[in-house]
Order: structure tokens, then sequence, then C-alpha cells
């Protein structure tokens, strides 16, 4: 049997984990030629292929990135991508795919199982915002950067006295900025879930000088004020103008100081977040994806995902798996409004 | 109302983070005057105790340890244990106590909830092996820490082209090497509830070295050889002696040296698993079983243990939480066996 | 005898690894009691201080920041600033002052100690730019940290084939820039002393592309293009308007994206390269400082400052050491030009 | 012109970072062929030898180890050793050979070029215990790694009221046990220079305990107690018996258990101080030593070692480098002591 494994989309550390686990068991357990198809989707769809062996995955556990390199090509968007992917698989003798990737890799390897390819998926996104599974690797990777890097701004807020706002990832879904928040002791915590109330904001601000302490401001990159979004739909640039340039962070640090008279600071942490050598849980849940994506193809069972579920690794329909997007549910955020001001 | 907190038995990153979590959510929500006891439950029998406000709990997120300190104080194991602690609750006007700690602790406060003190639980166990819940903190770190080891030990050793031997936490359960075994890519991984056969480790050591690379193996300090039990109760020391010296690490180590005649160290991370700044997801995991643990109290819902299910915290009765030890079930190791050798 | 301490400027990791040193010398070797000012010159000027006593030291030595607070104030643009001191000093029976800051509160050192008040200076500058001291406490720890996320930035760049520009601190000195940029493998660095040439970098970063890499981009805040100023100082809006708002770090992510067609981003580190905890080079180095600080008090030697040359602790003249700014020497840069492109 | 590289001795981080800035320079500067020998001396004695391109080198600046393995081969101690690499360095056009290592390495270097081997050296001990320079790379790691560890050894000590023995490295030479000491805040510091007391030692950990905290004893694996050796050299086994099983850290641990009633244990930290990726300190020297081994080749400047002295990279006599081990002087140690107890 002859295997192909694919990654797509953008970078998130444990990637490289799940190609190890695959070709790993692949090769040990079941006496498979796997194939590396490169650049995502482009690869199967131009052949452009290597096989990988044991010593290939030797030394890949512990970095960051893809082995395979990725890309954002969608065989559905190219003239005849679905037939180009079908001939080279064919052509190379490929039986099955696993593709590892987000909502648009994951989309597309559904439908090619629909059109007759045999594929199985493995979630990726460092977000977290994917409703079929408990967690996805590379999301504990980004919550412990983050919160690193709120535990070292602490102190310097302490010493000047001055707020400091942390932009961290998260257009859709703000669960970095919850857990690298509550992780780091932000007081306060803000997502795209929730428009957030700037006077409100001010206020935790204020009690928090009042108390003499440093006011830590954990936003994610989706956040947006009450009324942001029509603000910046009718082009009022003086008020959310900053918002383009500098993000939302740098924006509400400049509001914190007209506000408060306080010193006030933006950090984007940006891509720092993404990359890098993964954190052991990452490690253990992207190596486990890997060993049960295997275990599905040798079931036949395509068509399907790994996910998490408490501790155990379970299968879910791709299409059930791509249906919505895992938003942080009221609740989770309630919890931790005892810790802001 | 009037609460107090204790934390029980050994070390475990992320202690005052159930803390701060009590204190901040007992006082901000519910208006409560917290109350902390010193050294376990020799505080509550001896009414060693003190206020604990918001200013107590600023500072210690980040860090390793207990701010109210520990100790292996059973009450019911001392005369009239149980009653002086009744009396210094009645004299303290105390209505409820949270109890943080592992399986003795956890057993006084269900037996103290039967006696008619209000109790609510909080799971600490660094070796990952209480059942009712899928983690308890203080794992993950200790995890990610003997990874980081590891991934250091791997460069040594394929220099010196070397069998490394690691010898991590888990008398009784091997969650510790299981995860830190699969995150730092060991080629063996040994756990108390299997013995292991030296001639298979040997086997998987020798073809490590075929392929020109340097075996890593991970060991439990609780793990035996096959028959290691009887020979160590029957006193044969020749064979075993080294074991109770310099553990098991040590003495695997000289066997593979003896038995391939290559070069073989252990490393004994021992004590530096358990200290130190809990990681990102130990501090969210400790501080939402703090949260959840206010809330149980809150609810007058007493005897019940605080648990993580998928990334729901629920509760437990403390009865079933302590019943039985959760060790590595034999398709988690199966699972692992693929990277061996 | 009763020694004064203070800390001035911006926050350092180091600072209470030199007051931890003071103290534990100045009570141990010579018994003294030590009196911590707060706030910087305001201290001294306004009286606020409180003795500090072993107990106080005990836990400080692992955190970032001052637990003296900081200030900017500058006696000598006080009506009558000197006198207040020289007051307090009496009144509070201080002997003798150790001030820890860069060169504005080293400077007041100075004139003090000419208008007869005994001070000794422990030199502080994260960006390593005095001229008397072979290195500063800060720095070393500041360059770690940029280093650790440019390692994680290059797995990104080389995922996604983009060119990422790392803006990490200094105004006027290229020292982290240069150090962070060397051991993070930096493909251009950017200094303030030397005026860059766009050409030269988009030469730089296309022939890294065609080898079929990444390139990484270390540019210190300080670093302008050649002809920079004159245009910022016209007021050319246009073609450098970008600096100013998002630095220069945004723009040249910009420039470079513009002229060669490829994906390229900016990442500022910013304040989280001067808190938390110190390296252990910082740590050793701050401690060391902070004894030999005592030895000159005890021998009376004031008006000097503690500095390293090579891997000894020597006192010079503060009137030397505030003299000039230690920039990059142009055979320092040469040396790290091999590495470009 | 063709230059050889080799590596010999012991794992050191920072080894692959001097070989990148060799085959760096010498390619890009001066337009030379790089060629890398294997194991050591085996390497240019038994002609096992590879070119090394830029490519090779693009990804090894964070890695521990050397890519070009390492021996302890003396090509002096083998039967017309130096004959066989005169005529393979013939044979493949090597003009010169730039040797990294520590005494022994560096000792063949230095009788090589006495024998008309153009040969450039580049020191390499963890210990830091080459007079020559100021530091070698890979001492500031093993320094960061063992304070790491006393961090988190530390809550654990304290919270459970232990003594905590951490052993470090260092057979001759106190350096890393001073400066990881003085860097975690030990209580005690003990190095191979000085014979310590153990009377000494009981009093500092006794008067720890009485202050209520938990003493850190800091050892280097080649302290001895005073009369050690004689103790050891008469074979009296009772008394230092564990000595050779154990180390020098548990037995410490237990006498300081045995004579004070306290719990206490020893931690060996052992192999992990020595791999994995170097400190950005270690690899900014690490590279400042191979670039200028590079212009010493290229000036003909054969038979010296780059060594490093203040902020300078110099070039001194093999005949002086390897003439002496530096060890921790008493002012050094001296210097410390006011941390003890």
């Amino acid at each position: 049997m002859r295997v192909g494994v694919l990654t797509g989309g953008g970078d998130c550390p444990g990637l490289n984990a799940v190609i190890r686990a695959v070709v790993r068991k692949g090769i040990e357990a079941h006496g498979w030629d796997v194939v590396g198809f490169r650049h995502g989707w482009r690869g199967p769809m131009e052949g452009i292929s290597r096989p990988i062996g044991l010593d290939d995955v030797e030394d890949i556990l512990t970095r960051g990135g893809t082995i395979l390199g990725s890309s954002r090509t969608n065989p559905y968007k190219v003239d005849g991508g679905v037939e180009k992917i079908k001939a080279v698989l064919a052509d190379q003798g490929v039986d099955a795919l696993i593709a590892i990737g987000g909502e648009d890799t994951l989309g597309v390897a559904k439908k090619l199982t629909d059109d007759g390819v045999g594929v199985v998926g493995v979630p990726k996104t460092i977000d977290n915002d994917l409703g079929a599974t408990d967690y996805t690797f590379g999301f504990d990777t980004a919550v412990h950067i983050a919160t690193e890097s709120i535990d070292r701004l602490r102190t310097t807020a302490e010493s000047h006295h001055r707020a400091l706002v942390v932009e961290v990832m998260g257009r859709h879904a703000g669960w970095i900025a919850l857990h690298s928040g509550l992780a780091g002791g932000a007081n306060v915590i803000l997502v795209p879930e929730r428009p957030f109330s700037v006077d409100k904001v001010v206020e935790w601000v204020t009690r928090r000088f009042e108390r003499e302490y440093a006011p830590i401001i954990v936003v994610a990159e989706g956040a947006l004020p009450e009324g942001g979004d029509e603000v910046l739909l009718t082009g009022e640039k003086d008020a959310f103008g900053h918002v383009r340039l500098g993000g939302i962070g740098t924006w509400l640090a400049d509001e914190i100081a007209n506000r408060t008279g306080k010193e006030s600071r933006a950090v984007v942490l940006g891509h720092t977040q993404r990359g890098g050598t993964p954190t052991a849980y990452d490690r253990v849940l992207a190596t486990r994806f890997g060993l049960h994506a295997v275990d599905a193809v040798a079931d036949g069972d395509f068509g399907v995902m790994v996910a998490l579920r408490g501790t155990d690794i379970v299968r879910v329909k791709l299409a059930e798996a791509t249906a919505e997007l895992k938003t942080v549910p009221v609740e989770r955020y309630a919890e931790a409004e005892v810790f802001f001001g």
C-alpha cells in the first residue's frame, strides 16, 4: 500500500510531529510506502512528491514549520484540479491521502472523498476554533509563548506604572486571548466574540492603578469596541483610523492613555506565536493524531478527521468537523471576568 | 460567609494558582472572607491560619510551591484530631473548607464531610494518576520539564554514540514517562504498569545503534524488569543491589552497557520536575479548578471534588474520586511502541 | 554605618540582583544598616525610604523590575533639590549612597559627589551603550529574548516563503541588534550607527529568496535608511510617513514587499525585551556589581562606578563613565556582514 | 585554497556555530573550499571527510552537538598517525586545518604545527577552565541550564522544608558551580579548588533552616570534603563509600540529613548541562571564534588559538593556551561566601 501525506494552510507547531507519526506507523506497523506531497494540494495536483522514509523523520519532531511545505492552493478552484489529482495518484500508485490542515484543507478533503479519493483529515488550527475536537495542536504552543511574554511584560509595567496592552492572535475566536490572559494573570481580556466597552476597560484599568498595580490588557487581534464595525464600515477614520495601521492593540493603548492620563503601551506578539518548537503537549497531541490517522487509513475509513475528546482520539465525519467555528462560549468568558480590574 | 483553604501533600506547580482563584472569586463574586490554613490539615487542627486578601494573591500565579505550606498530617491518625478541627472552625467562624491535595488529603476531605464538615476538594497529583479527572495540574509542567531535558540529552547522546537512560517521576503510574517519552522522541519508554524485558530493551537499543542513531530510554522511577519484584523480595543483591542505591535508571544504564558494550549513561531528573513556575496549561487548569471549587461551596455542594472532563470542569463525589489509581492503559502504551527501536 | 540604595531610569532585568547583593554584603560583611530609597532620586529628595533587611531580599534575585521603584526625577532640575537630599541624608543618618542607573542617574551621582555627598554608581543600560564597562546587566537578557523570538520566527518565515523583519531595541546603539542578529542567524542586521541602503537590503533579501530560504532582517529601532534624517527633517511624509507611526520595522517590511513582490512581515519585540527574570549571566554580573559597590563604599572611594573589564570588576571615575556613548564599532559590524544575504 | 575543519573531545553547545562561521566566512570572504573531517583527529588520519558548503550550515546554528561528529583519537598515540595525517592532507589538497576542541585536541594541534602542519585552534571546554581565554563557549549554556534547575528546585525545597543538594559539572574547576550558584541564589557553593568542611556546611544549612528557609547547596562533581582524598586513598569505604556510587551530591545530602535530622535530597544534573541549543551568548562567542579562526588561517598565522579578552577576540600561542588549568581563584570564591547560610 502507498499512502500520501500533505500539509496545507498556515504555519503551526506540530505539523512535523504528525508527519513523523504517520511515516513511522505507516512503515513500522503496516509496511506501507509513504509519499510526501509538497506545497499542500499543489503537490498531488502537480505531482510534486517524494518518498519519505524513517531517516527523513528522525530529526523533525522538535521543529516548527513543515518539511513538506504548504500552500493555500484549492484544487476545486483550479480548472480540472480534481482530475489532475486523480491522475497523479493513479500514476504514482497512491491509494489514500492523509491531509493535515485547517478548514480549507479539510473542506477539500471532504469533497475529494465525495469524489472518490480516499482521504483522512488531521485538524490544524492554531486558533483552536474547530468545533469537532477539544483542542488542536499548535494552540498550546501559542498560549505558552503569549504567556511567557505577559510574564515578562508584567515587571516592566509595574516598574513604570504603565498600562500594557498585549495583542495576541485570534481573528474570529478568542481562545488564545482567553487562555494566555488567564495564565498570565491579565487584568482585562478582550475577545472577538464580544464587542467591548471602552468605558468598562477604562474602569478596570483605573481600578487597577488605584490599587497601585499596573494593568495588563490582553486583546485578541479580532476584538472590536462596541460599534467598531459600523464605525469602520462608515469609514470614519478619525476615531478608528489607527486600527488599520497599528491594529486594535495600538488603538486601545492610545485610548487608555488619552482617557486615563497614564502611560500606556502596546506590544503586538504577531508571528512569534506560531513558529518554533512545539510544547510537549502539542507534540503528544500531534503525534497521537498522526498515529490514529494511519489507523483510519488502515481501516479504509475515509472522509473522517481525527479529533480529541477528553483523553481519547476519535474519528468524526469531515462534514461535521468543518461545519462551524468554535468560539469562546459566554460562560467561559464570564468565568474569567472575576479577574478583571 | 467565611471559607478556609489549605494545601496538603507534595509540591506541585499550580497550587498557588488555585489559591489565587479561590481568593479572587470568593471575595469578588461572593464577598466572602477567605482564610488560609497553614501546613495542610495541621492548620485547621491547630488553628494556624490567617486571612488572605486580594493583595496576598497578586503575585503568586507564576510561582511554584504553595504560600500556605503543606504537610502530610492526617487528623484521623491524631487523637481527637477531627474534634480539634471542628472546634477550630467553630471558633474561627469558618463555614466551609476547600482542600487542595492528593489521595490522602482528599481521603480526609471525604471523611470530614461524612463527619459533618463542609469540604470541597481540588485534586492535585503530579503523576496524573487520579481516575476521576482527565488531567491534574502539575502534570503538564512535569512533562514539559522532562521533555526539555530529553531534547538536550539527544544531541549529547548522538555526539558520543551513547545510550542515555532518563529516569522520570512515576512510582505507580507511567504517565510522565509516556508523555515525555512521546514528546521527546524516546526510543524506549518503560512504565510501572508493565514489567519490562531487558532482552527486549537491548534489542531496541541495538537496532537504534545499527541505524547509526543514539538511543534515548525514558524510564519511570517505578518501572521494574520482569521478575524484578521477586528478586528484590528475596533479597538477592547481586543482580538488583544497585536498584536501591541508584534507582532503576542507573541500574538499566549499567545493564545496557554490559550487554551491548556501548557507553551508556543515566540521568535522574528528580525533583526538578515538580518545582518552579507552572506551564500556561497548568495555570489555566489550576485557575479553573479554583473557580469551580468556589462555585461548589457557594452551592453548598460538599463532599465533591472538581474535575476536568474534556474541556469542562465538573463535580464528582469524593468517594469515587479517590477510589482507584488511574494507570496507563494497555492501548495507550501500545500506541507508543511503534516508536521503539 | 548607614547606607542608602536607589534605582533610577528604565526597567532592566538584574536591578533586584544588585539590591540583594548590596543588602547581603552590607549587612553580613560590614554590619551596616541598609536603607532603600524609593522612586530613584525622588526618594532621597523627599525622604521616602525604608530599611531593607535580609528577609526583604530573600526572594528577589530571579525577579525583573525593582523592588524600590524608579523614576526619572533629577534633583538638579528641582529647586533646592540637592539641599533637600543633603537634609534628608543628615536627618536619616545616611552616610553614603549606592545609585543604580543609566547615564542620567549616574550624571546626578557624579555631581552629588562633587557637592559633597558620598555616592558610588552601578551602571545600568539594557542597550549596552556605556563606554566604561565591557557589558552592563540586562543586555544579555534582552539579547536572549530577542534571539528566542528570531528562532521561532524562522520556521514561520520558511513555511510561508516570507521576509520577516524583527525590530529590536536600540535607539542610539545597535548592540542588541548585532548580538541577537548573530545569535539568531539573521540575514541582514541594521544598526543606528550606520544608515542603510534599502537597495542593498533588497539585494540581500533577493539573494536569500533565490537560494530558497526565507530572509530574517533584524533592525534596531533607531536604524535609519540613508538620507532618512533629512527626509524626516524636511517633513516629507509620503516616503517616510510610516516611520513615526509604525516604526522602522514596519516601514522596512513594506519597502521589501513593494520592491521584491514577496510577502513581508514585521514583528516589533518592544517591551518584552526588558522585563522578566534575568539570564544567569545578568544575575552574576548584577550580583558582582552590587558586591563591589559595597566594597567601594567601605573603602570610602566615592565618585566611582563599578565596571566589568574582562572577568574583573573594577572601579572607574563617574566622570569618565558617563562621558561618551559606546556604539557598535565599524569592525564589529563588518565582522557580521559575512552572514548577510 | 582548501581548509579543513574538525571537532574533538566532548559535546559542547556552540560547536556547530563555529563550523557555520568557518564555512560561511571561508567561502564568502575568501572563496575557499571547506572540508569537514569527521570524528575529530580520526578524520584527517583516516581520510574521512566531505566538502561543506553554505547549504550544509544553513540550519545548524541553533543545534547542539556537532555535525562532524567527534572522538578522542590522538594521532600521537597511533603508530604513524602524524604521517597519515600529512598524507591525507596532501592527497586531498588541504592547506590548513581549524581544530575545535579542548586541551587534548589543542595539544595535538600544537604538536602538528611544530611538525609542519598549519593548524589554528578554537578552544572548547564547557568547564571554562582554559587559562588563555576569558570564557569558552558552552559554559554560559551549562550555567543557564543549571540555574534554571536551581530556580525550579527552590520552591520544592521551601514547600517541603528540605535541604536540596544540586550536583553540577566540574571535575577540576568549579566555574559552573560558582556561576550557577550565584545566579540561582545558592546558600552554599562547593568547588574542587577548595576542600570543604562538612561541619561548616552543616552550620550554614542549620542557620538557613533557623531563618525558616530551605537551603540549596550547589556542589561541583569534583568537590571533596576535607580529608576526602586520603580517606578515598586509604580505601575506607564506610565513610566515603557512597562517593563512588552516587557521587558527592548524594553523599553530601546523606551527611546533611544525618547531622541535621532534616530531610535532604540530591539532584545530579549530569548530561543535561552539555546538550541542546546554545544560549545567545554562546552562539555569539562561538560564531566570533569561527570568524577569527578563518582570519588567522588567511593570515597564515598557525600554531595559535583564538581567545576572548574583554570584548575582543585575540590570538594566543597554542603553547601558552594549553599550559595550565584555569581554576576559580581564592578571591572569586570569597566574593560568593557572603551569600552562604
